[in-house]
C-alpha cells in the first residue's frame, strides 16, 4: 500500500457480508473515507507492526480505530488483541470489539486484554448498521485518540 | 445511600453548571435514570470501593461507566483513574474521561493508565449536550460491559 495513504479505521473482518454491511454502514455516515481492511489477524499484526506487505508504513502512524472481529483465520482476534495491547508502541491505539460471540469469557477476557469496548453484533440489519454509525461517530469525531510522537 | 440502588453511571464532576448540563442531557435522551453524582475524587474512590458513607455498598455492584472529570477537588482524577484501573476488583469497569483539557500530556497519561475513551468537553452548549449524549447512548446501550461475579 501506499505508505502516505492516511488510515483512521483498521477494519479487521473475514466475512464478506459483515465486510460489506460495515464498510456500508461508514460510507453512508461519511465516516468510510480512510478504512483499511485486514481480512485476518496475521494482516491486521502485519498492518499494524508494519510487517510484511506493510513494510514501508512507519508504526507512528496509527488509525484512530481499529475494529476486531474475534473469530479470525490465522491468528485469533484475543491473540491480536493482546499482541498489540502488550507492545509499548501500540498499546495506546483504541481498539473495538465488534463481534458476534455473546460469551462472557470473550467479553471479560477482551476487557482484561486492555479492549477499549466490546460490542455484540446485532443480529438485524437496521441494528447493525446502526451501531455500526453509532460507533464509527463516536471514536472518530467523540472520542480523542493519543496523537503519538511522529 | 440505599444499597440496592442501582447505578449506571458514576458521574464524577465538581462544576454544578458541567454537572447540571451533563445530568439535563442525558435526562433528555432518557439515560438519565440511573446516575449518582460525586463532586470530588475521594467520594469518588468511596463509592467505588465501598468506603465511608459507601460501606453498605457490594463492589461487585459495578456501574456501566464511569464518566470522569479531570481536574477534581481533594483527589485529582488522574489519580481516581489510577486507583480504578490498577485495582483486579474494579479495572474492568469502563471509564470514560470527560474534561477541558486538551493537553496530550492529560490524554497520553489517561490512556496509559487505561482509560476507555477521553472526551474534551466542547465549549458551546449544543456540542456538550450532544457529545454528552452521544457518549451516553454509545455506553449504555451499545457497549458490553464486563459482567462481573455477583
Amino acid at each position: 500500500m501506499n505508505p502516505n495513504q492516511i488510515v483512521e479505521i483498521l477494519l479487521v473482518e473475514d466475512s464478506p457480508e459483515d465486510l460489506e454491511l460495515t464498510q456500508r454502514a461508514l460510507r453512508n455516515a461519511n465516516l468510510g473515507n480512510h478504512i483499511h481492511v485486514a481480512r485476518d489477524g496475521a494482516e491486521a499484526l502485519d498492518f499494524i507492526f508494519c510487517e510484511g506487505e506493510y513494510a514501508s508504513r512507519r508504526i507512528e502512524d496509527t488509525p484512530k480505530l481499529i475494529l476486531l472481529d474475534l473469530k479470525l483465520p490465522k491468528v485469533d482476534g484475543l491473540e491480536v488483541l493482546e499482541r498489540i495491547k502488550g507492545d509499548e508502541r501500540t498499546r495506546l491505539i483504541p481498539i473495538v470489539v465488534l463481534t458476534s460471540s455473546k460469551e462472557q469469557a470473550d467479553v471479560i477476557k477482551s476487557y482484561q486484554l486492555g479492549v477499549n469496548s466490546y460490542i455484540v453484533k446485532p443480529v438485524n440489519f437496521e441494528g447493525f448498521t446502526s451501531a455500526v454509525q453509532e460507533l464509527g461517530m463516536y471514536w472518530l469525531l467523540i472520542n480523542q485518540p493519543p496523537k503519538l510522537d511522529k
